[in-house]
């Protein structure tokens, strides 16, 4: 593939062979920040989902939500673990703390919805298999929230990899850090394992880490890892991560995250015959700043804005509607639980530890 | 310090307080392709250095390049450890096979030279004690030839670093790939282990390692590394490697370095409060752009061109003429044999290996 032509419509859906009618109603669970700022306005500005139902512990807010964005239902936790108005919704998108996407999950497919879930799965490998199962006894579709994997930079440079413009791939670099307490509270549950399941590693370090298998399309088969913290508020948690990930391919990745850093991120593949980067990858708003080298040619690229929330609501219904498996399953999220929880393992004894993904 | 500042005068020797008189006569041990193509012409350009004396197994085309940079003498290698010609020289620049290093450097320093020395000081860490011991006993200068170090894209990151411009550094990614056997051929002792001491950790892995180390003023204190070969003329080294060091200061730094990729380097510095990226600064020539984010304010810089090897020789010169310890001694070059030691053990046993530096 000609770079030119990888460029072409570089927004272009290539998982919608071609639209399709209809619309997934959505109950959203837990309104916080993401799924106030940016989830409900991606939906209102997609195609195929639609919100009927908030979820939350907060009424008296979720009411105005409610009125601005026209949703029918606002509900409680307790109701909607009850099944209250699940004739309204079809699917739940999950947006709660990571320590609760468990039980919302399971109860979500027991009313027989689809579930969008958000990264990580929940806080262990253990709790995860657990919505894994439900999903599939419910028969319902189960999509874990990577939007990085509908976000037109990332699914370019996928393309780019496999028709080898860069050659075969050597090593990748990744990074992403984010001052968590410039933007929140150090009450966050960002912060507290058990809600969090770990600190920048599961909060930040998830996006290289999924991004990066979602690229090689191959899962790592051992990590090593060091954590760092410095106490107070980030006392129970990594503060600062930094993992390098080895996978069957000889490929290997060396990612860092960190709460408590200048906000920035990057990734960068190098490979036999050329590199490509993507500027600020895993920011939330991705610029679609590329750098492509290949051979002796070598290209800077700046695509249009694409709000990868929308993107990835619009993909989540349309794989239900289309009766297609996400590419982000459940299976796709299991495994990033293993490489954390193998990370984990890593830093306190200070080895590498092989991943027995089953 | 104000962005401006540090980038005013960018090319500024600041380690030269005022020029001094004279010139140190050398001995060029090694006439490959560096000391042909960068050191003499670089020497030429310089202040401090000259040469008087070219030192080959290559007598016939050695004569040619003497002409061509009215050198007097060139004399074979069993001449320069016999210490012919001894007097016509102050010090002796030793750019042979890494394995070779400690016995010119040894002669020389018995003759009463002083000597830079070509990174990796040499291929074990014993072997680079006892040019350590050499040079002490002898009482001569020692110069681990870190061109880096005198490099002003690098030396302003320091200072840059040191002001806290970018707050306290956090996480380090540094990464050097060069595609040798498109420069070289496969027979080159770059890849024979006993000469070289190991493959793309020694030979490339050395500079983000180094570099970092002189930049955040401090030695790691354990290691780990990956290490992939593929076989044929790689057979014998590590073709590949990603390592990551640690550092007590709880800065982690994740490198990688190959044989077989595209020609590519970086250096970026993540602090609390911004970051520091160094674009290609391994290669060789380095284009003094760099990207510097300080809270709000982000800047983007490309400087003059410099010829870092006429940086390297003038400190050198400078150094020896005044009587000044250089910053890159024998013991830098030394921590450094220690930490690629420790990153082969550890890609070898899969466990972070402490390093116990004396």
């Amino acid at each position: 593939m000609a770079l030119e032509e990888a460029f072409t419509e570089f927004t272009r859906r290539d998982w919608e062979s071609e639209p399709v009618d209809g619309t997934v109603q959505l109950a959203i669970v837990g309104t916080g920040g993401f799924a106030r700022n940016r989830a409900l306005p991606a939906i209102a500005d997609g195609r195929y989902c639609s919100v009927t139902t908030l979820v939350t512990g907060s009424p008296d807010s979720a009411h105005t939500l409610a009125e601005e964005f026209d949703v029918e239902h606002v509900i409680s936790y307790d109701a909607f673990r009850r099944g209250s108005h699940a004739n309204s919704y079809d699917a739940a998108y999950i947006a709660t703390p990571n320590g609760t996407h468990g039980e919302f999950a399971i109860a979500a497919a027991e009313h027989g919805a689809h579930v969008l879930c958000e990264k990580p799965l929940e806080t262990t490998v253990e709790r995860t298999r657990e919505i894994l199962e439900a999903c599939a006894d419910a028969g319902v579709t189960l999509m874990t929230a990577y939007r990085l994997q509908t976000e037109p930079a990332v699914r370019r440079t996928r393309e780019l990899i496999r028709e080898g413009t860069i050659g075969e791939v050597v090593q990748i670099q990744g990074g992403f850090s984010h001052p968590l307490l410039e933007y929140t509270s150090p009450d966050t549950w960002r912060l507290d394992p058990d809600l969090a399941g770990g600190g920048a590693l599961v909060d930040l370090g998830v996006y290289p880490l999924n991004t990066i298998r979602f690229l090689l399309d191959c899962d790592p088969t051992g990590v090593y890892a060091t954590t760092y913290s410095s106490g107070g508020p980030f006392a129970a948690v990594d503060e600062h991560v930094a993992f390098q990930l080895e996978f069957p391919t000889e490929v290997t990745a060396s990612c860092t995250a960190s709460f408590d850093a200048h906000a920035h991120s990057r990734l960068e593949i190098i490979g036999t015959d050329g590199i490509i980067l993507i500027a600020s990858p895993f920011g939330g708003v991705v610029p679609q700043e590329m750098v492509v080298e290949s051979g002796d040619m070598r290209m800077e690229y700046t695509g249009p804005p694409v709000d990868e929330v929308c993107e990835e609501f619009d993909y989540f219904g349309y794989c239900v509607l289309t009766g297609t498996e996400p590419e982000p399953d459940g299976r796709d999220g299991l495994i990033d639980l293993y490489a954390i929880e193998a990370a984990y393992e890593s830093a306190q004894t200070g080895r590498r530890v092989e991943l027995a993904l089953e």
